[in-house]
C-alpha cells in the first residue's frame, strides 16, 4: 500500500466503513486535501473514492496503521466488534472515533476496548444525512477523551458542526438519542394530527406552514419549562392545569369523533388529573415532570 | 345604564365573561379606545374595567344590546349556553364572536343558535396568554361569516394576530385543536426526555438550549413531509424506515436500562415494522402516515 496523495500539512486520516455515511466522511476528508485511507468489506465500494484521491487498504488493521485518527462509520455496533476484533491491537496509538449509531452503553464497551490496546476512543453520532457532511447543516456530537478531541477538533470540524460533551464515552449517544427522541416525538404527533385535520377537509401544506410557524416560538417556552423542571417551581405554563385538563377532555372527544388516535392526550390527561388529585391544579404543564419518575 | 366612554369612531363593543382572557380582552378594547360594555356573572369583576372607563352593564341582555360587535370568552361550552339562553333574542342584529375553548361541533352549534335569532357568528380561538392580548405574539384564528369577519376585521385586529380560518364555524376550533396537538405531543415528549437526560446526568437547561436550535430547523422537514403526504410519494425522510426500525430498537432498549417511558418508541416501532413488512423499507418517517387511517 502507498499513501499518496493528500495536501501536505492537512494530515493523514482512515475511513473505515464505505455505506452512504462513510463514503460522504471520506469524500470530504479527500476534497479538503487530506491523505485519506480507506477500508470496506465490499473493496468495490472503495472505488469512487481512490478515483477521487483515495487510497484503498486491503485489511482493515492495514487502514488503521496508515493514520493516527481513525474514523468508523459502520452499520452498527455488532458490526463495530467484528471489524475491530479483525484489527486488534494494530489500533494501538491512534485515536479512534466511532461515529456509527449505538447506546450509550455500546459507547462506553467501545472506549474500554480501545483502552486495552493503547488508542484513545472518542465517540461521535451523526445528526443530519449524508449530502450535509462538510456543511454547518449536520451536527456530530462527541464524547470520550478530552485530550483526543482537542489534539483534532480542527480535523473533525471539516466534517460539519461539532460539540463536545463531556469525558464519559457514552455523552455523545445520549445527546443523539435525546434530541432524535425529542424530535420523534414532534414528528409522530404532527403525522397523527395530519389526520385529524385531513378529517375536518382542511388543507395538509397551509396547515404545516402554520406548525412551523408555532414551533419556531416554543425556545422560551421550554427554556423556561426547563428552569421550572431543574428547580422545582412550576408556574402556570400554557395556563393551570385544571384548565388545561378541561382542554385536554375536547381534544380527546374531538379525536375520538373522528377516529383519530388520542393515545398521547390521554396519557397527559391522566398524569394532569394525578397532579391536580394531589393539590396542584393552580401549577402549570412542566410540573408533570413530578410523576415521570424514572423507576 | 349609560354607554360613554371612547374614542369618536372607534366604535362599541360588549365584552361577555371577565375572567383573566376576558378582562384582558376588554381592556386592550378600553385601552385603544372602544366603547366598551362589559358582563361578568360575578359583578366584582367589572370593577377595574369601569375605572379604566368601561360600562358595565346589569344584564347579559342589556351587554349585548349595547353593541354591535359581542365578544363572548367564558370558562366553556357550557357557560356560553347558559348566558346566551338568558340573552336569547336579544343578540338578533349583532355579530357574535364567541372565543371561548370547545369542539368543532359546539361551534357549529352555537353558529346555529345565532342564526335563529338572526344573528351573525364568529368562532374564534386564543392562542396564547392573556398578558399578550393586544401585541403580535398571540393569535386568534377566526371561521363563520366571512361578511361579519370583514366587516369587523379592523376591530378584531386590535387583539394581536388574527386568521380567517373559512365559512365553516368549526373551522378555528380544528386549527386552535391541532395546532395545541402538535404542541402538547412535542412538549410531552420533551418533558419524558428530560427524564433520561437527568438520569444520564447532563445538564438540562443546555440541554434544552440545544433541543430549541433542532426544533427551529423542523420547518423545512414538516413542509417536505405534508408534501409527501398530500402527493402519497414517500422517499427516505430521516432515512429509510429500515435504518429508522434499528435506530428505535436501540432508543427503546436505552429508555428501557434508565427506567424511562418508551410508549411513544414502542408505538413508532411497530408502525416502522408493520410498514417494512409490507415491502416498504426503503421508505421515510413520512410513510407511516398510510398506517393512521382514521376509522
Amino acid at each position: 500500500m502507498t499513501t499518496t496523495g493528500g495536501t501536505p500539512g492537512a494530515g493523514s486520516v482512515t475511513v473505515i466503513g464505505l455505506g452512504d455515511m462513510g463514503s460522504a466522511i471520506a469524500r470530504t476528508f479527500v476534497d479538503r486535501g487530506f491523505r485519506t485511507t480507506v477500508w470496506n468489506r465490499t473493496a468495490s465500494r472503495t472505488r469512487p473514492l481512490v478515483d477521487a484521491g483515495a487510497t484503498a487498504a486491503a485489511t482493515a488493521a492495514e487502514a488503521v496503521a496508515a493514520s493516527p485518527l481513525v474514523v468508523v462509520c459502520l452499520l452498527d455496533s455488532t458490526a463495530v466488534d467484528e471489524v475491530l476484533g479483525t484489527v486488534d491491537t494494530a489500533v494501538a496509538g491512534t485515536v479512534l472515533v466511532n461515529v456509527t449509531s449505538g447506546s450509550p452503553s455500546q459507547a462506553r464497551s467501545h472506549e474500554r476496548w480501545a483502552h486495552e490496546r493503547g488508542a484513545e476512543y472518542l465517540d461521535g453520532k451523526i445528526m443530519g444525512d449524508p449530502p450535509y457532511v462538510g456543511t454547518p447543516d449536520i451536527m456530530f456530537p462527541f464524547s470520550g477523551s478530552r485530550g483526543a478531541f482537542d489534539a483534532h477538533e480542527s480535523t473533525l470540524r471539516v466534517l460539519g458542526g461539532i460539540e463536545y460533551h463531556g469525558e464519559d464515552a457514552g455523552g455523545a449517544a445520549v445527546e443523539f438519542m435525546a434530541q432524535v427522541a425529542v424530535s420523534y416525538e414532534l414528528l409522530i404527533g404532527y403525522l397523527h394530527t395530519l389526520r385529524l385535520v385531513q378529517a375536518e377537509g382542511f388543507d395538509l401544506v397551509k396547515f404545516t406552514e402554520r406548525v412551523a410557524g408555532s414551533i419556531a416560538a416554543h425556545p422560551p417556552l421550554l427554556t423556561s419549562m426547563a428552569k421550572a423542571v431543574k428547580s422545582g417551581e412550576y408556574g402556570p405554563d400554557l395556563g393551570s392545569l385544571d384548565v388545561q385538563a378541561a382542554l385536554m377532555d375536547d381534544m380527546i372527544s374531538h379525536r375520538e369523533s373522528l377516529g383519530v388516535e388520542a393515545v398521547r392526550m390521554r396519557e397527559v390527561k391522566k398524569l394532569m388529573d394525578r397532579r391536580i388529585a394531589d393539590g396542584h391544579g393552580d401549577q402549570g404543564f412542566s410540573s408533570l415532570f413530578e410523576l415521570l419518575k424514572t423507576q
